[in-house]
């Protein structure tokens, strides 16, 4: 095969009480790419829809996660990329991640899989350096792996691929102003107190046994992040009222989604996930800043191949 | 029944990566008690042996426990405890927690369990209190429930049940050595980094997932305490020396059981455990400190009725 068509998911980094560690994929939204082999070696970014990003391949998150990769592998071919975005840049829920993943997902399913799902992932943090400063694999990770994924240590490098329960469904709402990751990070305090540490390795701890054991009500009891919602709530309009608006529709819980702007809710059943979308769409339609929602499974298997 | 006779095991708090949440429950070493229905009313402590506890059951740290529950439930009858105490005080194996639990489970079950098993562990933290200063729960958690015990929140309590992989099992070597809850304490840092706390939530939830996937590997590579152990291992004589020494037998990881001065270590198999426990007894033998080791499986259900 020369030419793979795929669809890269959206994704939640941090999930509450998992800053940096946790992430999940999501299933209703997400980009297209297209990435051919060619004769010619190099990577080129052909097609660009839905976003105004460079073309430039070392300007493009998937651009750099491609050159990453095929410096790894060294490849008789090149590649072609085309990229249709339909998540939106900016919107916290992994659109850099979903370009750099798929790239090196697709780039490594036309060599016949020369590397896992998982020795792909510090290729697509290439791509996501160049998009927020920092190497983070809390996007990529589920992006290429599905599911939750907890990354356990970054040095070296050791994600862990947690299943999500099937029932689970997250609600998530973009309200479309601006906030860039470096601004989202710079509000964070370099300290904490060993007490607030304590608390959230108890809600992580809680939240990944809910995972483990379909506990549902455990998984909303943990969603309490005690370490950066208090400071990053600031940045995102109405943030209380979003999530207790989700809550009072039977929301397990929720958070920031990524850096933010978005703000997600997970719930049991599609039908809870669906009002509770809804409730949190009243709130920001009443403030009048415009917004787009999604309502989720989890998608247990991250990038997909399409026909 | 009007008398009880239990054996109420010793504990690991903390478990490295879980500073203050985690806990799990030894099998090879413990007290017994013998608890018995009085038509008298109160608690009296009626024998103690293998340690100098006091008798008056203010001071008495199951005594403590067996007052706050007998509080709650308003028996019409009182209790006499005995205490053969084989967990020596202040060796980080959860010591006044065996004696504050087994009060408890003891008088609860002469009663014919009014309360779950979950719902003593607040009564028995009473009895922590008096002996630590601060009502914590993760010794107390894993001697009632066996297996690992996660304190998800203390306010309110929520205590989530972990059972360990089969073939896991613990050395213990407790160099005999004061060292005060209180004063393990006060080295701590009041505040960490950020990035400190992230990487132990890394770890903790690498352990927790690597214990619902009997993932032994997962659970080696996650036992990396960032936050407690470079600061308060200095007060426990050749604490790098007797982990590495653990680890070269094989031993999965370890590190501090409770606020010290006990070390322990995991190891897959009794064979490995017990390597592990010799490998630590010849390091505290070189410098000529006392000291216990102990080889146990983790304790499924925690404290027993003996016949």
């Amino acid at each position: 095969m020369d030419t793979i068509k795929i669809f890269c998911p959206a994704t939640i980094a941090n999930v509450s009480c998992g800053f940096d560690v946790l992430g999940l994929c999501l299933e209703s939204i997400g980009d297209e790419m297209i990435i051919t082999k060619t004769n010619e070696k190099g990577v080129r970014i052909t097609a660009i829809t839905g976003a105004d990003l460079p073309f430039e391949t070392e300007k493009n998150v998937a651009g750099v996660a491609a050159l990453a990769l095929i410096e790894k592998l060294q490849p008789d071919y090149g590649f072609e990329i085309q990229i249709h975005k339909k998540i939106k840049a900016g919107s916290g829920i992994g659109s850099s991640a979903a370009s750099a993943a798929g790239a090196v997902f697709g780039i490594n399913y036309l060599l016949d899989n020369p590397l896992t799902l998982k020795e792909l992932i510090p290729f697509a943090t290439e791509g996501e350096k160049l998009a927020s400063g920092t190497a983070h694999a809390d996007n990529v990770a589920p992006a290429l792996l599905g599911g939750f994924t907890l990354v356990r240590s970054y040095e070296p490098l050791d994600v862990i691929s947690i299943k999500a329960p099937e029932e689970l469904y997250a609600s998530v709402i973009h309200p479309q102003i601006e906030l860039k990751t470096i601004d989202a990070r710079s509000v964070l305090r370099e300290n904490i107190s060993l007490k607030k540490a304590t608390i959230q390795c108890g809600n992580l701890g809680g939240l990944i046994s809910g995972l483990y054991t379909n506990d549902y009500e455990l998984i909303g009891r943990s969603l309490h992040d005690e370490l950066v919602e208090p400071v990053r709530s600031i940045l995102i309009p109405k943030f209380k009222e979003l999530k207790a608006a989700a809550k009072a529709e039977g929301a397990l819980g929720g958070g920031i989604s990524g850096s933010g702007p978005s703000v997600f809710a997970l719930s049991k059943g599609r039908e809870t996930a669906q009002k509770a979308a809804t409730a949190m769409a009243a709130v920001m339609q009443d403030i009048g800043v415009p917004f787009e929602v999604h309502v989720s499974p989890i998608n247990p298997t991250g990038i997909k191949i399409l026909p």
